[in-house]
């Protein structure tokens, strides 16, 4: 029962975040097409923070589906990663209202990072009441997506301030990378894991 | 039990669609009737935009009754789905703002074309998982509702720029064409498919 | 289950608009305990509609307790409900703005009247599935209260033009007469409606 | 079942306050680092107010968790704390704006307070239902935390005035004691209970 109550309060937060973000989509007093030109980057910039809250809920729902007990250190750090997301509709505004600039796209990046990293907290303590041996640990597997996305972050936020183009099309990266079921890439590293498991003798 | 939370967090966008809109009604200053007139073609707006959310929510809700499975495929079709609605807001404000211009009233039209086709694409996604002989199969029959709001929205979204009323007209003669039961056309119908059924020897 | 996702939309939509309307506190540029003044009344109109949103929810939730089944007729009450009810943030913050002058004051109770008559279509929507003699109609008995507040709504609404506060008086009046459990009252109220029911031989 | 509908009501105006704290974190036009300078204070009230709804939210969850029956009081006493809790974004937006100015701080503490003395009357409710024998009664024990936390609040409100930081700093000091599970203090505390129950001969 514990598990619904967080799942819950989660999917709301997500559910308000995700259609905030559309508030800063101010609407233009001209009635032509051309007078939605200057909100297009803010539309843009939504586009990719809807796909990756869509993304965050997606891996939420799978996470608290294999996790048994709610315990006070997955409160909190559930709580943490919310607290990241929360700031998603404010760094996508500031990004789209400046057009891409080099330092709200930094500053975007910074707050993906932060939400993986708080991601990854919420993953570990879930897995540490759980055990490794569990269906969420077998279900991880060595969970390279989320171990590269945050890598992809650190290269992408020092290069807004050369290209921020180049950055946000790292942050699009990562996001379809999450998206894309992407089988073929899937099986190459599911036979590498089954090896390396075989070889720690797991 | 995965069923359960997508639902939940749908309606919990739903729910945010639908209260974000009376956001748009500014209050007036003046605390005179005519002081309310400047915004009843936003009010307007927000009537045909909560009746259209509403039957999006109603129907949301009929086919995840007769769904048993959530798949990959389906998580990312509702979010599609979820990504048009969370732009009513927007176009509604828009079009309301604009006392019913051309423009806006096109870009509305778009916008209830895109979620029609994407709430096709959430039904097929679904109908794929449970087979056409499942319950959600034999329930949708010919679809023709779903099949004529995207061609009614095709004829009217040109309209627009000829005579706007007209293109409302014909959103708001959709709207209805859903809220009402409509027993008598629906009987014919049901007659007529039934005899397409046996036909195709189904 | 259908019943369920009824009740988390409406709850979801409920949540929605008692937050909203704080939205309309706007926060003073100054730090004086004298720029809140100005807010006052805003604030004032937000206790009283924070508390009817209140009473709605709880009669809402008693309502769908004895409710079995969930009609196409009860979505669509549900929703027109509901509608009347996203217009309350609209209403307080027009009422509060204008420090209860006469128009802002009659608008707020036709839109009180009108959710109570949304409500009343709704139990009725629900007693027609349920039949008279069911759990929902014994425990409606005369229904009282849902008789009386339309009622002093109707006066309450011409007297704004006279005076604002006196309406505003009687929009509290019934606010509390929902609140009180009155245990007298309503003792005195079930022995009457007893007798009339001997006396129609129920 | 009731409990499980006041719950989610419950979370949805959580997740709606926790949310709506992050609008008042306004854009800025500029794209440089020092444009976020201004809303600085604003972000540390954000976060300071974040965690406090965190709080009341997981307090609140295990309240119910061992609450059995919601009686008319027990919702009315919900409703009014979340009152209480909807005036945090008011109360973090006109802090912030104002570089934590006297004032401000004096009626966030004020708001602190009643939101306090709320969920006292809220755990009074429920355990009037359930019994001080219940497990809720065990659970709460002595509840130092619940005790001390007004108590800190009476001094911080007073202090605002002579300087607001020292106020804040208290403010914090009481948000941390909820969110560390401090063992070590709460052994002591609970070998101090465990002796005053043997004295008292409970």
């Amino acid at each position: 029962m514990k598990k619904n109550r967080l799942e819950a309060f989660s999917d709301g937060v997500l559910a308000i975040v995700i259609t905030i973000m559309v508030l800063e989509l101010k609407v233009p007093h001209e009635a032509r097409l051309e007078a939605l030109w200057p909100i297009f980057p803010v539309f843009l910039s939504y586009v990719l923070s809807f796909v990756y809250v869509g993304i965050y809920w997606n891996n939420h729902h799978h996470l608290f589906q294999v996790a048994k007990r709610v315990s006070a250190g997955v409160l909190w750090t559930n709580m943490h990663l919310l607290f990241w997301l929360t700031l998603f509709p404010f760094c996508t505004a500031w990004l789209g209202e400046n057009h891409w600039m080099p330092m709200p796209a930094a500053v975007y990046g910074f707050v993906l990072l932060m939400a993986a990293i708080a991601y990854a907290l919420l993953q570990r303590a879930i897995l540490a009441n759980e055990g490794k041996q569990s269906l969420l640990g077998q279900a991880l597997g060595s969970d390279w997506k989320g171990k590269l996305s945050p890598v992809f972050y650190l290269i992408a936020i020092p290069l807004c301030f050369w290209n921020p183009w180049v950055s946000m099309s790292l942050y699009t990266l990562v996001a379809l990378m999450w998206v894309i079921p992407d089988r073929r890439i899937e099986r190459v590293l599911d036979l590498h894991e089954a090896e390396a498991r075989l070889r720690d003798g797991e």
